[in-house]
């Protein structure tokens, strides 16, 4: 069931902190879709959140879904948080890495909220989304309620679809790491709207 | 004025080839904008372009405008045309870099339509759009028609405004590259529309 969910598009565990600047870490691995990554990792910095990059295995070039090759800006050993939020972007390829990683199961674990994590389960019982393909194998044997909304925001546990919601996404992270009126204001510089 | 015309949003230059799988070059450079480079070039190769990421400067490690490095696939000297498209994504670093560029010059020159380029003025009398902000420098002493539409297309030049914009202007490309019934289909495996 965690496999499954951390296959999802689009997972973010936050954690709340105090009012200081907020730190996001986005994983990426090769197979990763580069739209969602990338768009997510620009918007956080543009709303004045601290992003780390980081590959699950490694700090090298890393090839993405349809062949944009980035580098991380740290491999996930380095990763130092807590964090406010750690983004998993779709993609198959990277989906396997991130569920194969025993290092990111534990930063997973170290997450908010702990009632998940006590199981092992990211998002037992809770509102969640995915691309549509993978609808049925997101809620094979998980307890989970399934929508179809864009984004879906249920407690720490904020989920969306694919590329085509990667905005909406992202500036609803910002809307709960930073506040709505930067949501609006980011959105406005980019040409889009929140 | 060209210095003008390829510092704006979003240009692409289209050399009509025959039915053949066609060929884009993306170029980047320091501070090109990581979304619309990005956005771009993952649009064009699910919707079967052939597609280069060119480095201006090198092969080297790009840094994007908002710190997401990329890896080009080639050096820019080493991009063999014809090419259905060349690309130059936003960002006043990467734009700036793109105006520096001779060698991105000479292969400007080399591309349709001979009008625009005998005079070294691509676009020149020409409808388009950009970022907004940069509207009174792209039409200081430039014999243009400035539109406020999301994606302009005057001919074999297309021009967009910003991140908001560049799945719509990606899409407008696979329309004018490879069809609008292809623009429509990936734009529904993005779960966007077109």
């Amino acid at each position: 069931m965690f496999l499954h969910l951390i296959s999802n598009k689009f997972k973010c565990l936050r954690y709340f902190s105090c009012n200081m600047v907020k730190k996001a870490l986005v994983l990426v691995a090769e197979g990763s879709e580069e739209m969602e990554c990338i768009i997510t990792v620009d918007v956080l910095r543009r709303s004045g959140v601290h992003v780390d990059l980081a590959g699950v295995n490694g700090k090298w070039a890393t090839k993405c879904s349809r062949g944009v090759v980035v580098l991380p800006d740290i491999e996930l050993s380095e990763a130092k948080g807590p964090f406010d939020a750690i983004i998993l972007p779709g993609g198959l390829g990277g989906s396997k890495a991130f569920c194969e990683s025993k290092a990111l199961g534990e930063m997973l674990k170290e997450q908010e909220p702990p009632t998940a994590l006590r199981t092992h389960c990211v998002g037992f019982g809770k509102n969640l989304t995915s691309y549509p393909s993978v609808e049925s194998q997101v809620m094979d044997g998980g307890n989970y309620t399934y929508k179809e909304d864009e984004v879906v925001v249920d407690g720490s546990l904020i989920t969306s679809r694919g590329p085509g919601t990667a905005f909406k996404f992202a500036l609803t992270l910002v809307e709960h790491l930073v506040g709505v009126e930067k949501a609006k204001e980011v959105a406005r510089g980019m040409l889009t709207s929140y």
